[in-house]
């Protein structure tokens, strides 16, 4: 067990399957393109098993050494699915889940020190977005159940359903054919469907600004904080040292007058 | 009365509400989907009516506990306004007043404390933004105008009357579209509008960017000024200590001072 | 000429050229709809006749007041501009110097004081993007020169001239239909066009990304430098305040010791 | 070999280098007009060459003055390279490198200090994005596999090879024509290609957001902590001024103690 577990955490045995998770990357890279596969399919398939066969071994190691432990990290969490969504059967008919494979290169993120910073850096700009995300959501729903109810007879392809409604906003809110695409064909079967339009991009675009600006904000005063702590320490410890030196003059003085006292009383004696 | 606006303003009539408005979205949603109005049609037009008396007597029993003072408060004008509109006529004709019934799953944000805070938040962004928006609104008037009488004779789906300009312009403004949808097909007729469309771009991009920073510097300057606030209270707090400090070295050097002169006066007399 | 002066740089002559601004800019609106034309065509035409009459007078006025002094102001010589534009012949044929009479609505920015500062502090904000404006307008060049030898052959609408690839890269920059428009129309016969695109895209978004943080930045750095000054002053009045007592306290020390040093000599003596 | 480098190093050199790049950007401009061409063709071709000698010369100069270390500044590098491109085989078939020869403007920039200074500024920007763009390219690279597999049979021009696929995926993140152009067409193959595009917009500029925030936060942190380094500099000052105070002080209280030491010492005698 000990050793399993040294194996486990060796930096050499990281850096292997840092390999093998490049080495599978380009293999399924390479699955793309026909005549490679027509050259050399049997090798990559080949390899790709063997790949998949090293990431199963590699997590029942650690879950071996882990145990319930394992599933405490979201890391290990991540790396599970991955490679469980690939152990899934990948017939012929499964065109989608066999092209999920290529997501076992995201375990990258998971393996590399670097990039699990990087991501959990990302990942912690998350929660100070969740009320406006929780705001835009609410709009989002008011607006796909209007624009299905207003629109969706004559345009169902894109408000029929309250689904459709949703994508179709979520369009209008990337700004992305708004006007052209959507809201100027709309608008010959109901003249007045800009209102809803521009509001809809003026509201959106203003809680995406924000949700944007919680985040300059937020890194931003970790910045100033740690500035302003350093500066408060310093002013702490200069105040310190003052004090100090000011007690000792106090100190000074009370043994000059203790003396003189002693002086005094030793004369009239 | 007293037993009224205990009941008003108690956390289980709160959480009453908030479900009421919550199952009052859901049934409105269901409502788009005519398979589902063909099963449970009479069911969620029944559940809708349930909400929306809910809401009038939940409106009413505010307005006799907290009389004129209830519309000194936004939200329940907001509130009062979203039940005002569910409550006009109905009628098969009037799609979009019936498509407005919606807006009441936006009482959510008026009811959910955290929510409320989150809106009041965006909304004080607001009055930094008014003299930009003031003058974007000008820039557009005067562009709007000058492309009604520039293109609106060639152009009139685009271009026809003011409000026609100022949608396009909006949409100009987006990007959406603004070179191969617009500019191109009037610079065919009017070679020279792509001076008119690269300033216009220019200009509002400029504006919409200020605006956008007055926001982010306005957030940011709030935190700052609490950390140097922060900041300058220890200062103040650690310069009155030092201060008291020597202020007691004075007093004890004063003492010592007067009990000499007071020793010299004895030894002389 | 004092009495002159006194008028033009009145309250109440401010508010009445605010007031024709305004009038103005609505009657230059509504000539734009052809029913109001129709039936109050000469009321709309005189009065804009009159608005411009009072404009002139009241340049003629500043110009008899304040003499060589008048052009100093950057807003003199715009509403100056503007007027003398709106002054040229407004033949049938001239549609377009006839559409740049609503430019005078602009004028209301120059009259009214709080429009003056908004613009004023926008105005701000450029010289700190020269630079970046003058490696953007050079990668422009560079760019333009490249697309009409490389591209201007087989599509002479885009790429025709400098000119035409310059007003093309804008619409790049701006994303606008970029790839389905552009790109990939100009890829079917130069393959390797994307290389050319995608960097001409990440260079400009790059350089327009530094355009907007150097504007934040200048924009944070007077809060920043503001609040840092005030926290620095406290710090300078605390520290005199506290050399102050110090000093006195020398002083007092010195007191002692002299009175201490003539108490010896009396005693000896 | 002194006087070569004085002539390299002197300000007039510089200059003269700086008209001949900009001379040769214009006349480089002017071949782009087939009616200038017709008239002052070859005049225009031998400014070119005797531009491009002046340059051949003046790397040349460079080169036997500064040997090796001529390599070690990049700007070097930059003119080199631009130089050496140009004076590739240029016949009739290779208009591409022909096109570059405008990439000589450029130089403007290693030779205009400060422009110099702009782009060095840009530059280090860089570093500070890399982690993120490492993460942005294993995303595309991951997302492009899988579109590669899922739509590539079905929309060979889009999604054909990874290249295509990659290609495709930078205009959706760019957000042009994303849906309507691209996700909506293959949606009618593979309904639930939604899920895909909008996961893929949503990370990407979440992922942009923060390359962004990263040089915001980076730019006003280096104002920040030069701010505060002014700020603690002021408190150290102040700081070591009340210690000398305090220990002259101390120092005084000595003295006058040792003095009263000797008098008592002297009385005693």
């Amino acid at each position: 067990m000990a050793t399993l577990q040294r194996i486990v955490e060796s930096a050499r045995f990281q850096r292997f399957i840092i390999a093998v998770i490049v080495i599978n990357a380009i293999t399924l890279g390479l699955e793309t393109s026909p005549s490679v596969m027509a050259q050399a399919g049997d090798l990559l398939l080949a390899l790709d098993r063997a790949a998949l066969l090293i990431f199963v071994v590699e997590i029942v190691m650690k879950l071996v050494v882990y145990r319930q432990r394992f599933f405490r990290s979201g890391w290990n969490v991540f790396d599970f699915a991955i490679v469980a969504i690939t152990l899934a059967p990948t017939g012929e008919g499964l065109q989608v889940l066999r092209s999920l494979r290529i997501l076992r290169a995201l375990r990258l993120v998971s393996v590399v020190p670097s990039m699990r910073k990087v991501v959990s850096a990302l990942l912690k700009a998350i929660p100070g977005m969740g009320s406006v995300v929780t705001l835009l959501l609410l709009v989002f729903y008011v607006a796909s159940v209007m624009t299905t109810k207003l629109f969706g007879a004559d345009f169902p392809e894109w408000f029929g359903t309250i689904g459709a409604s949703f994508y179709t906003l979520f369009q209008v809110m990337t700004l992305e054919s708004w006007s052209m695409g959507i809201a100027r064909p709309v608008m010959e079967a109901h003249p007045y469907a800009w209102v809803f339009f521009v509001l809809f991009i003026l509201l959106t675009s203003f809680a995406v600004l924000n949700l944007f600006i919680a985040i300059v904000v937020d890194a931003m005063s970790a910045v100033e904080q740690e500035e302003q702590a350093k500066t408060r320490d310093l002013v702490e410890v200069d105040h310190n040292e003052v004090l100090v030196e000011i007690r000792a003059l106090r100190a000074e003085l009370a043994a000059l007058r203790s003396e003189q006292a002693a002086a005094r009383q030793g004369a009239r004696s």
